[in-house]
């Protein structure tokens, strides 16, 4: 027990075991809670535990919902017969926000990645063939990189035999920046996906 | 209840009530902690109430600490002539950490802010004074600004006529910058508080 302040210390590890936050931020971080009132740590806590307690992954989807199947998937809204592949929960409301899609999800939980020893059948791409009846298009909605790339391939591979559409995002130089702040990859990729003006 | 994620939700919000973090960020932290066993929330869950309600302010130097008076403050080893007196509880630690000082602390809680309404009052000012005796030396360790420059002031004004040293922490140019990238302000202190080579 170092100067007696051992609960400063194992708060400190274990906000820094969160990713982006270092040691320092989470020193910074166990300071600001120890000069709040005890409500909210109490707070803090309990919102924690209900959570982890009542969150689980939907029976369908795989994204993260309170219930056995989510509010998309249940939604008698959203277009049946277009299905858009993610990586991570997270994936979701990113793209979702944006009200441009308004199929169903599918999340993966990962991407194929021999490397560090993540196969086909680590992610949730059985489940993925298994709800495909009656969809007419897959988007494939991953992170532009290597192992997505061949993750995308690899589902490509066993959609389109079903006569299924399979597309992915767009790549190519984002909004707000400019060509001279692009690197060389993503002027390639844009150059490669270039679109007819109308 | 948005698409039954209502438990993420309050997460997030507690989670980008922190320092430092935003709505991005705190979402990301919560798909983290989703992602891990139930475990890691327990264990985050129940450091935190080990936290707040264990630590206290230390009796003597309103550091904070597990005991009624602080191992600092205990030490047969320090210097009880010299105290050093911070702003807030984390610059014990980082002021400690370089083991340049081996005398005691004393923590303010907050400087003189008369815009924000902090007065003398509210800081641990009363109690510094009371624990003078055998002190020969105050050294007053608050950031460079301008509030602080106040509450220095206001301390030298109530202890110098006890016949105890003042001193504060030299301002400069900080280790490992160069004198193009400072600013103004800060070349003036270093100028100002030039010593003499030997």
């Amino acid at each position: 027990m170092k100067n007696g302040v051992d609960n400063i210390e194992r708060m400190v590890d274990i906000l820094s075991s969160l990713p982006t936050i270092g040691k320092k931020t989470a020193r910074r971080l166990t300071y600001f809670i120890l000069k709040q009132d005890i409500e909210y740590a109490n707070k803090f806590s309990s919102t924690l535990l209900d959570l982890v307690q009542n969150v689980n992954l939907c029976k369908v989807c795989y994204n993260f919902t309170e219930l056995e199947v989510c509010k998309i998937c249940q939604s008698e809204k959203r277009d049946k017969s277009k299905i858009c592949v993610v990586e991570d929960p997270s994936d979701v409301s990113y793209i979702d926000n944006t009200n441009e899609f308004s199929g169903l999800f599918h999340v993966l939980h990962g991407v194929i990645n021999p490397l560090n020893n993540i196969n086909a059948e680590d992610l949730k791409i059985r489940e993925l063939i298994n709800r495909l009846q009656g969809v007419d298009e897959v988007i494939i909605a991953l992170n532009p990189n290597v192992e997505s790339d061949i993750t995308a391939q690899y589902l490509a591979n066993l959609i389109k035999p079903l006569n299924i559409k399979v597309t992915k995002l767009a790549s190519g130089i984002p909004l707000g920046t400019s060509i001279e702040y692009s690197d060389n990859a993503t002027i390639s990729r844009a150059l490669e996906g270039r679109v007819l003006v109308r």
